[in-house]
């Protein structure tokens, strides 16, 4: 069945979450089980009452890149000093064992060496975004293992889209000289994201960022604007949204308008 | 030009909504005023920047219908005690002396009479968003005189609406058995919307708040859910979305949660 418009079907959907999410809350269940279980239960697979996938997808889209935003803006470099090595470690750690103990039982099972490849990485992928919104409504963002676990993640995170950039160019071209400009064009953007990010940080955000905060309203907007911009920038130059949205959010992180920026986006 | 996708497209509208935000700062503008600019130039009818228009006018109505749900959740009985008749009389006393006198001069200046009446009408439109927005950014929904202009206004788009939906009649069937039907229809409709209303802020909402209650957050979706969904019913039920959108508010009130609902959507 359809609806007359978009604005009484997001109504409805609103209303069957809000349903569904009390139920959870009397079973005793986090609201982002419910959460997940209403997405379902709207979706296609059973009542298929959505009908206008693209104004959700953007909703979804931007609530994902608004919440690690925040979660970069609480990241200082004090946090990243003391919690990087340990999530450089971890994260890559859980990455390699994971797929070459992964890769070997494909290829014991007896897949193909490029299909047991893509398996093992597969395996090594945590969803960020469940843990993170977890630990934020558990309010565990700011514990020692929920930093340890956001560094971890977004390492991890990083980790799978280079290695699935390196596969996808592996699996179309297999001489070593392709294989050497995938590696210098990939470290190219990293180097690049990063001295962007500097001079940003450096140079322009300060003042940029005093001129937005007179008014309160209009900093809101930046920090949307400049969030949801880093993420459309991230996915073009070809790393990840979320990756975008979070260093939107951490080169924020050491201005003084943290606090506000979060307050009013956590509320 | 158009956009990769709809994500681009909102990043790229909110870097442009910040710069001409800015500029506005820097000549002492209010800040809605860059908007209404911002939404020009990347309108149509300069830029046609703009392709997404579905996405784009969900949020839009989503917006206006929870800044009413915000205004209406300000409002107390004692308020309304105190500020009723006034609202009342210089909301109706308004739209009638304007309506009145345009339909005459309309009528001087060689019209016929419904199409004077027509202008006539259209003359009493306030924009109750601007009011409402410019008067919320300045803090002054809550002073006097802010009162009575949103009583006032509120007074007005239920009149000009009751108006409206009497004149299309009397434009489709002249003859005055039609006439009184839609005066009973209309009669009917508000007396069922004021019955809904009463039953559901006196036997349904507080139960249902406290059981939200127990999570901050599924109290907020349960707010912008009743905030939306009467904005819905109230449109199918021939009133305007914001007359609903201000009703869901309202009826939130009398709730012990107003502040808490109120913190977190305003920021």
């Amino acid at each position: 069945m359809g609806f007359e418009n978009v604005f009484v079907e997001i109504a409805a959907m609103l209303a069957v979450v809000t349903v569904i999410g009390s139920i959870g809350l009397m079973l005793r269940q986090p609201l982002i089980v419910s959460f997940i279980a209403a997405g379902i239960i709207l979706g296609p697979s059973v009542l298929g009452l959505v009908a206008a996938t693209e104004p959700i997808e953007l909703l979804a889209q931007m609530g994902i890149a608004l919440l690690l935003f925040v979660v970069g803006l609480k990241l200082d470099l004090h946090i990243i000093r003391t919690m990087g090595t340990v999530a450089l470690a971890t994260g890559l750690g859980q990455v390699l064992f994971t797929s070459i103990f992964g890769f070997l039982i494909a290829l014991a099972l007896g897949m193909s060496p490029v299909g047991a490849l893509y398996v093992g990485v597969a395996l090594t992928f945590s969803s960020t975004i469940i843990i993170v919104k977890l630990l934020s409504d558990k309010r565990e963002l700011d514990s020692l293992y929920g930093r340890i676990a956001v560094g971890f993640l977004i390492v991890q995170d990083i980790a799978v889209v280079v290695a699935m950039m390196t596969m996808s160019a592996l699996s179309g071209a297999s001489d070593e000289a392709t294989l050497g400009w995938v590696a210098i064009e990939l470290a190219a953007r990293l180097i690049a994201a990063a001295a962007l990010m500097f001079v940003m940080m450096r140079y322009v955000l300060p003042t940029l960022v005093e001129t937005m905060a007179r008014s309160q309203e209009l900093l809101l907007i930046f920090a949307i604007a400049w969030g949801v911009g880093l993420a459309a920038l991230g996915e073009w130059a070809g790393f990840s949204k979320e990756a975008g949205a979070f260093l939107a959010g951490f080169s924020l992180a050491s201005t003084r308008y943290r606090e506000a920026i979060n307050a009013r986006l956590t509320g």
